[in-house]
């Protein structure tokens, strides 16, 4: 047994770090893409990253995943088929598959070694791959949304690292066209947006060309994610057909599964945006 | 100019760390009681630390203080004399007196330095030092509680460090019971609780603590706070007198002061407990 040892991130954009108290590297693999390390940790699991950058904790994954799925689909009148961008270490498609009235889920990240590892050190995240609803496609995001039948998907999750490198072209107004013309009228696309205090300006761009490739609606809830920079997370939500943002709260309330984070309440709590952020996003 | 570093601060208890890029250090004093460090962040404007834990940041206290003291204030029906145990740094001193109907405002704080340190570095928060209703006593924080008339006081706000070091007595049955006998029938005692996430045993075990002595109500509300532990952070109010935590919703929504967390959606929102903080509070 060696001596736990302190791995950091550094966040050049934020200028803070997060750390964890590591006991030993667990894996590591080169992929075609990136390079995935597994550590084990003294009190957060099992922890992932990505060419040095955190993407999950066994213990504070729920929040991300919980938040960038439910809110979407409790928004949407009656999911039935969703795409997930992304989202590897198949947390977000756990989740999704959770609501009963999803008859297809397909989850498209580049990367097939991103999730041959979650299999490996994030079993139960990995739990629903087997449900005959879930389809694992292992190729190019951008490409899939390009070629995918017009008007064809309720919800589009994009769970993505952030925008450099791979995951560089899903922040842009050309994905999000595609998006949009993949999505029926009333469809919603949710992308995981960053540090509410400390990346404002992405949030904003990112609704700024959401907005230039048709979106007319937008919406962003934080939460909490310590794991990432600032330990404040959110998601955005943009529509199409000039719907808004009611979700059906009474099925929120109702559900028949488990949610550690999400509730019907906490969803409503998260749409109370703090004023400087409200400002900063206009209105 | 040198080159940037980065300083972390590992904790122990989280197995987490979290860390800011520093340009230089700005000053140091040994107080009497602790090493109080001030440094220059490339980002987050001056940090302070005490014993080498990062107490606030230019940048982000904002979270913090009005948190601790908002929805205290505007729990309570007409608060007119708050007590702040701890709190130097003076920025939950001026979210209190933001409050006109506030008459009288003490901070007690056991080490002048910080509040010295407070005045150089981060004049902002010591805007109001000079109001008229405002008290600053440099003294112990528990012998004051335990010497206030019986049922003086409207508010009491613990804005301590940890429980540990100096401010161990500020979190158990004897320092309670002197707040309980302090306030008045109708008031409330609020403290920083610590990390929802990763520290629920400490939130537990101080509202049993309160529950002994003699509070019957306790709400916890959580917050971002990048700078502390997990990046997530609560206050816990405690009521004596069977009263509720309703809060004066339409004094909050139009108060003539402003405000960049605290809103009366925000404390609504806060309000929800996330599913697994609820279960292990007990409801």
């Amino acid at each position: 047994m060696t001596e736990p040892t302190w791995h950091y991130e550094n966040f050049d954009t934020t200028g803070s770090a997060i750390g964890y108290r590591v006991t030993r590297k667990l894996d590591e693999v080169q992929s075609d893409f990136q390079k995935i390390e597994i550590f084990e940790t003294t009190d957060w699991g099992n922890l992932m990253l990505i060419d040095g950058a955190v993407m999950l904790t066994t213990r504070d994954n729920f929040l991300y995943h919980e938040m960038m799925s439910h809110p979407a689909l409790f928004t949407h009148a009656a999911p039935k088929h969703v795409v997930i961008i992304g989202g590897g270490d198949c947390g977000t498609l756990r989740e999704v598959l959770k609501h009963p009235g999803v008859e297809r889920a397909v989850q498209c990240d580049i990367d097939e070694q991103v999730t041959r590892m979650a299999e490996k050190w994030f079993p139960e995240l990995c739990d629903s791959n087997d449900d005959a609803r879930a389809q694992l496609l292992f190729d190019d995001g951008i490409a899939y949304m390009k070629n995918c039948e017009a008007g064809s998907v309720d919800v589009v999750i994009v769970d993505s690292t952030d925008p450099v490198g791979p995951a560089e072209g899903l922040f842009n107004k050309a994905f999000y066209e595609s998006c949009h013309r993949a999505l029926k009228d009333d469809g919603i696309l949710v992308q995981q947006s960053e540090s509410p205090l400390a990346l404002l300006d992405l949030i904003r761009a990112m609704r700024t060309e959401m907005g230039k490739a048709g979106f007319d609606a937008f919406q962003t809830l934080p939460f909490p994610q310590p794991c990432y920079p600032t330990g404040w997370w959110s998601c955005t939500l943009a529509r199409k057909g000039g719907r808004g943002f009611e979700f059906r709260e009474s099925d929120a309330r109702g559900k028949a599964f488990e949610t550690k984070y999400y509730s019907a309440d906490t969803h409503r709590g998260a749409q109370a945006l703090p004023p400087f952020v409200a400002q900063a996003l206009g209105g």
